[in-house]
């Protein structure tokens, strides 16, 4: 086995507010011998998710507290190199969570096998994967979406809002999405089938949210928090189902979060607010990636992708433009080969 | 038929903040003749409850906004003292919602019927009516209440609350309760059975839950709102039931209500918030009242009355006292025979 390099990107400190070049520290190392029953996995994709920025910080969360000096964790997909493993064999493709770095070794157990045949492999941290499965697990089992449904999404022109208004159009419901800037609102509208697309960096959200939705909204997927949050609730219907999917204009905060004060709708709406992980749902993941692909290969959903190319050493610029809102698409890094 | 007086509290304005004596008008008019199938009440129990303060607003709620000029919407019990309608005997007592008024005409629709030899008339305001009806539709509908689930509940001395606590105990839940002042504290320990209290107004609220709650909420049910919520949701397990009932705390507030910057925590926990209505779960009474009969025959359940003799004129006073916290027990005005 030749020598070969596992460069990593590693939490150095906690970020205050957006995190800064000194939180982070880049480090190579040489790849160690493999131990019986293990697989090395090189990394072809690297997923920058914006559920990644709770990941860096020091407080209790669905998954544990990142060590300082520990690879950042991330969602990744890659492709067996060398394996020990009978269960994994060299050429194998495979999506797990071996975080920011070029090579990862492990007993290979977490990983999912996927068919590279079926779709190209970064659409398992797209369509087939993270955002796909987000969007399935929180506006179907969360939100119970019914047809006839008004869904009301948030950052609807990212990788899982993109999904949910899509998934809610084929099941019958009608879909209004949030997004910032015109060419973001043309995409709902032309590429993925929104019924209607409110710019929330030019229009007056209050009024623009009573226009596309005058039936009041039934089902809020929301990813952003704060003010977007906020107004939204205003036009819950009765027995509404607001999913809390992510908070991404919160994350950054020094403070606290901005609190949703209007949450006192729930009361006078008899609706309920609810947050998930889609992690929990894994049992069910089998039969939803099944919908999700044939929905795909039927051309009912589609997902823009936004890769960049690089080494692991992009990762902190790439994950301050998902903040920035200037991501069109699922956000991903391609590693070299 | 004698000439009767019926003395009236009407909404004379919409309140900025506490509801001012200008905000209010007392009328006295002369009862008018029945028509057929019509029946006379005599109120003689008034019930004074938080939500009062929303119902005097201008905004969209769960019951039609009151016109100005309007009886001020309330609870009441009272006598049929005249009867054109077969349904109605002179002598029975009834529940519905006649106003802050000595006497009400209409056809007796809206009554239910209550039973004086099961209990005093007023129970059927407390735990016969909205404070045990309140709790259990709460708990055990929206809550979803499972034996060993620690519940905490804030205004947990109020008549809903209290209900709460005992219901939870008697279902094989651990009660927390949050009360202001020690009087208050020594009541949801001594007399109603609860686990833990704490006091808002002398402890720290974070470091006491902390203490109380060893191993996290499962079940939040709120009265108050504001500091007392998002504290509370600080400690809140996975999958937990944040139970919306109430917003003492921001009910008279000028501005906006304030939103629970950790309502987040829903996300990180998995949980869920929702609010309720007591009257929407009107299908289920009867056999919730059954249970809460047998309860309070059983002495499972007790809850202190707070009643203020008087004409309807006390009315706007004794609404204050609910929001000072300084009322003890169900609140609420017994009117001259």
């Amino acid at each position: 086995m030749s020598k070969r390099l596992n460069r990593q990107v590693q939490l150095a400190a906690r970020p205050e507010g957006f995190p800064k070049p000194a939180d982070w520290a880049i480090k190579e190392e040489t790849v160690s011998e493999l131990g019986p029953e293990e697989v090395l996995v090189k990394v072809r994709y690297i997923s920058v998710d914006p559920a990644m920025r709770g990941w860096m910080n020091d407080r209790p969360s669905y998954v544990p507290v990142l060590g300082l000096g520990a690879v950042m964790r991330a969602l990744t997909v890659g492709e067996v190199v060398v394996s020990n493993s009978a269960a994994h064999r060299v050429g194998d493709w495979v999506a797990g969570i071996d975080g920011v770095q070029s090579y990862a070794i492990s007993d290979g157990s977490q990983y999912m096998k996927i068919d590279t045949g079926l779709a190209p492999p970064q659409t398992y941290l797209n369509t087939l994967g993270i955002a796909g499965l987000t969007a399935y697990c929180g506006l179907l089992e969360v939100g119970q979406l019914q047809a006839s449904n008004t869904v009301l999404v948030s950052g609807a022109a990212g990788s899982v809002g993109a999904h949910v208004g899509q998934i809610a159009k084929l099941k019958g419901g009608r879909a209004v999405g949030i997004a910032g800037g015109p060419e973001k609102c043309a995409y709902l509208i032309d590429e993925l089938g929104f019924d209607a697309a409110i710019d929330y960096k030019k229009e007056n959200l209050y009024k623009s949210l009573g226009r596309a939705c005058p039936d009041g909204v039934d089902l809020f997927f929301d990813n952003v928090g704060g003010d977007t949050l906020n107004t939204g609730l205003t036009f819950i219907n009765v027995r509404a189902r607001v999913v809390i999917c992510g908070a991404i204009s919160q994350y950054n905060e020094t403070k606290s979060f901005q609190g949703p004060s209007n949450y006192i709708r729930l009361l006078m709406r008899r609706s309920r607010m609810e947050g998930f992980i889609y992690f929990d749902f894994r049992d069910k993941w089998p039969g939803m990636l099944k919908d999700l692909a044939s929905w795909r290969a039927e051309g009912k959903i589609v997902c823009r992708e936004d890769i960049t190319e690089g080494p692991v050493d992009i990762f902190p610029d790439t994950l301050l433009r998902l903040f920035s809102g200037k991501n069109f698409g699922k956000l991903m890094i391609k590693l070299p080969e």
